[in-house]
């Protein structure tokens, strides 16, 4: 007996590997395409997928009939700021009219706003914010997200926030990833103790987020005015030491050698890449790393998009996040980010779908068990209101999702007596 | 006895204007705000506006507490395309993939595609998809919506298109103005008889629709490959002859003098103005035409936004409206084209609101009854989720909307039910 059974599904988009655990370059175009299929969950694992007519639906305790629909895998958002406090839209407004960052910075804002009620804020606040964002998340179909820290910037409030992090993992659905970002810039009371910062994090930070596996990878956010290259380099062999891999943020606002980096420390995802090198194209193509994109950033600050193209095209595999966070992202609709993939950098509608779902799930090193509709696999399904999976992110700004699964589980559905 | 009191509002944004019907320029800026506020509501118009604490809510049939959220005025978007038929996500996929406009449009594409498919479609057809459209545009704020012909492009089927734009107000709660748009293109059938299809619309299509007044404006597509300035003066003669006014879709693909020309016949909008001239933009002011602009457009198709800061420099009363339709921006969010205007045209918060209602209204020269909260004017109301106007803007990609009032009913809810 199946617990679910999906079927009559218009399309079904497996995104299926055979076991690879990412798609690179022309390969993200494969996105095993079943359509009038059906798939059979059990115990939280998909049991089949395949054409309808496969498929008894009376062995199943609930049948879903998907005529018309559009079945997914669900999406991996690999790349969040989550959890913090403090509002900055009164900021976004002066930007708008005009203030230079450097004027908002030099008034305490930017990402000082936020560490500032970050660090005022009790665990119980910045969880229920957090709660309010990830239901967010949800309602556009994420079903994984990874979650940094970042905006404590000391060691009893970095440490607070991987807390939260850890304790929404009990209270929210999503799957939920926890990155250290302690070295997310030097903290505004570390200004003229850049030194005294390091040592924090490699001496104290690290070993206590290592010891209590509060987060499984480390990032660092290497560019001018954050961490340097051979800081950055140092935050990695210590994390590697102490069992934690590596993420970068690189090559967002200069061609810094991050990716480079990110290829050396065999970094699971560089993310950002607007200024990326040939140098670093070829080293991450080397470890494996995973490009990550993040289109809603350059959106929001209106400036120019990453070169998808050139990635794809030199045989990287790339992944699309939202970099939901209250300065330089501020959404969580991570099929807005698709539609801006597709308009603005000129990706094809399977690239996409496959940057959402295997390779982000690659990005956080649980492709064997996400990311994509195959047997064994994790059941993570979206099921949407769309005949394809091209007008997802054709009709855009619109929310076609009806359906979502957990792990076999059904945490979302449209409500009709609405409607 | 009032019908409904909402009070303790967080922020009420008014866009009160005394009685002018637009505001141009640097007037946009100033919307009205009230802090900790009470709207009352009765036989659908508004009765009060003002301090709380102004209020007895004990004088009303409903009370609705509105600590903590911000009221806006309901929002116009007043210029959409949102009849039609047929689906255009492959010919996207083709473009996006790297088809040009010319290769789709060799293959029968592009309006062609939907030009077809629309003339297929039956009434019952054509209203069901509308329909679902207008439930969209609602559901982020649209309480009245400007509709166009122009997918029918011969006798028979322009007047089948606004007999269904005519019938879709009795059928939704959102209020329609419908505008004729005969001269979309020269369709394909017409190719080689322009001349012929320009006396269609002027002795055929024209009087038919003033008859039986089933359009309130007569818009013209000026453009290289559309409709020459000429040829548009003519259309727009006759029509004001038979009682209809004037809107333009002017300088979107290059400056053609459509904004000069739009001031000349006292159009009520003139849409698009990508391109348009110093001396366009000195007679739009004259004749006191809103410029619509349209940044949703300019995101599907991966253009450049037009300058929205030089024409409210200028003087000019400046509305942001979604351009909904099949081919160049696909989008009924009408709060994402406001997230737009921020990012990509550095809009301030203020002229965005005013944009969306007061000077959307009077594009539909409708400002007199819509566009803002006034005593005595239409009860068209949103209430967000949201302690300030500005994070509706800033919060991009998310619906923060939670209750629209029409003509002083409550016509939408969010459902706490199902959260």
């Amino acid at each position: 007996m199946m617990d679910i059974i999906f079927y009559n599904a218009s399309q079904i988009v497996t995104v299926a590997s055979g076991g690879a655990r990412l798609k690179r370059g022309a390969e993200m175009r494969d996105i095993g395409l079943i359509e009038d299929g059906a798939v059979a969950i059990k115990n939280g694992r998909i049991e089949y997928v395949g054409p309808s007519d496969g498929i008894d639906i009376s062995k199943a305790e609930r049948s879903i009939n998907a005529f018309g629909k559009t079945i997914l895998p669900g999406f991996v958002d690999s790349h969040t700021h989550l959890v913090f406090a403090g509002a900055r839209e009164e900021e976004f407004a002066r930007r708008i009219a005009g203030a230079t960052y450097a004027e908002i910075a030099a008034a305490g804002g930017g990402i000082n706003t936020t560490v500032k009620a970050t660090r005022a804020a009790s665990k119980i606040e910045l969880t229920e914010y957090a709660l309010h964002r990830l239901d967010s998340c949800l309602g556009f179909g994420s079903t994984t997200v990874e979650i940094k820290s970042g905006y404590g910037l000391d060691f009893e409030n970095e440490i607070k926030m991987l807390e939260v992090i850890n304790e929404l993992r009990d209270l929210h659905v999503i799957e939920i990833v926890p990155t250290f970002l302690g070295a997310h810039t030097i903290p505004f009371d570390y200004k003229d103790r850049r030194e005294e910062y390091l040592q924090l994090i490699m001496e104290r930070m690290l070993p206590e987020v290592a010891r209590r596996r509060l987060a499984q990878y480390c990032d660092v956010f290497v560019e001018k005015g954050a961490f340097t290259l051979e800081e950055a380099r140092g935050i990695f062999m210590r994390a590697r030491e102490l069992g934690m891999k590596a993420r970068v943020h690189a090559d967002q606002i200069t061609p810094g050698g991050g990716a480079e980096l990110a290829g050396d420390v065999f970094a699971a995802s560089a993310d950002h890449l607007d200024h990326i090198s040939d140098d670093g194209i070829a080293r991450m193509r080397d470890s494996g790393t995973i490009a990550t994109l993040l289109p809603g950033v350059s959106l929001f600050l209106g400036e120019e998009y990453p070169d998808a193209r050139r990635l794809i095209e030199a045989g990287l595999a790339v992944a699309i996040a939202t970099d939901a966070n209250p300065g330089s992202c501020t959404s969580e609709n991570i099929q807005l980010m698709m539609s801006l993939a597709a308009t603005q950098m000129r990706m094809t509608m399977e690239e996409i779908i496959t940057a959402v779902t295997l390779n982000a799930a690659a990005a956080l090193d649980r492709s064997d068990a996400l990311g994509s509709i195959e047997e064994g696999k994790q059941a993570d399904l979206l099921m949407f209101d769309t005949p394809n999976y091209q007008r997802i992110i054709y009709h855009f700004g619109v929310n076609h999702l009806n359906t979502v699964v957990k792990a076999g589980r059904v945490v979302m559905e449209k409500s009709y007596a609405s409607a």
